[in-house]
């Protein structure tokens, strides 16, 4: 199966999630580690679709969902770069390109190295905010954890974007 | 916006329905109507992409579906064979074309008319009980009320098709 551009475009604004999630790593600088991933999910008959999709974009990987779907999903910094170039020639038409666009901007921080500074992350905290179905009390939270300097009580983890 | 048949067919395969349903009607011939429907539902912030699948196949109509999401919505038989022209010289890419297929065979009888005799509303339930997620026994019961001639009892009314 070999897809064109603009079905791939077609495809991801109904089925694609662009997703930011930022969950706590003692290890890292900042307390916390930023997490964005785009994933595209499908029942499993469709599977071929999402194999399709890993060879067009030349990345990513597929893997079982829960029960049976299955996602095709990017996580690698340099793959998620190239995804948002190709969403940058070809755009989003649903509103999905609101969230791809913020999406992109917490990428091009990272790409800079942003996310390992408070406040780098601060920033990227911010614009996950505003993602569409961004749960942005627990973000909030982070971000008020983060700017009084406190780290302690339970790990929190939290995530935005489009489900 | 104007959307190249490209993104239409990515779209569907995400976002469309193809679907059939069965209802009682006294007035007609077999005791039964067919009513096929093709739909595009999203949330009401994406009415506008709604609007350009109108313009796109120049017919249907946009209507509230339930809540905050919207439906594009085509029912006249001429508008679907004209949807279904297009989804045959442009095919859908996903297990979506299966059900498709099915749905146009529908099509194409209820433009014979079949579709107004016992024996051509037995062989379209046929077809819609293989559709997808169709409510098999349901369609299988009306199948055996036809056969049996028997048409007493609550008003029977089952679909079959993606929702």
């Amino acid at each position: 199966m070999k897809l064109s551009p603009e079905w791939v475009v077609g495809f991801v604004d109904g089925e694609g999630c662009f997703h930011v999630s930022v969950e706590p790593h003692p290890e890292m600088t900042a307390g916390y580690q930023v997490l964005p991933e785009f994933t595209v999910v499908q029942h499993e008959r469709d599977i071929q679709v999402l194999y399709a999709l890993k060879r067009f974009f030349r990345c990513g990987v597929v893997r079982r969902n829960h029960g049976d779907r299955f996602a095709y999903r990017v996580r690698k910094l340099e793959c998620l770069e190239r995804i948002c170039e190709f969403f940058m020639e070809h755009p989003l038409k649903t509103k999905k390109n609101v969230d791809f666009r913020k999406f992109r901007r917490i990428i091009l921080l990272m790409k800079e190295g942003k996310h390992l500074t408070r406040e780098g992350l601060l920033e990227i905290i911010d614009i996950a905010t505003g993602m569409n179905t961004g749960k942005r009390e627990s973000l909030e939270r982070i971000k008020r954890e983060l700017l009084s300097g406190q780290r302690d009580g339970p790990p929190l983890s939290e995530t935005a974007g489009e489900r």
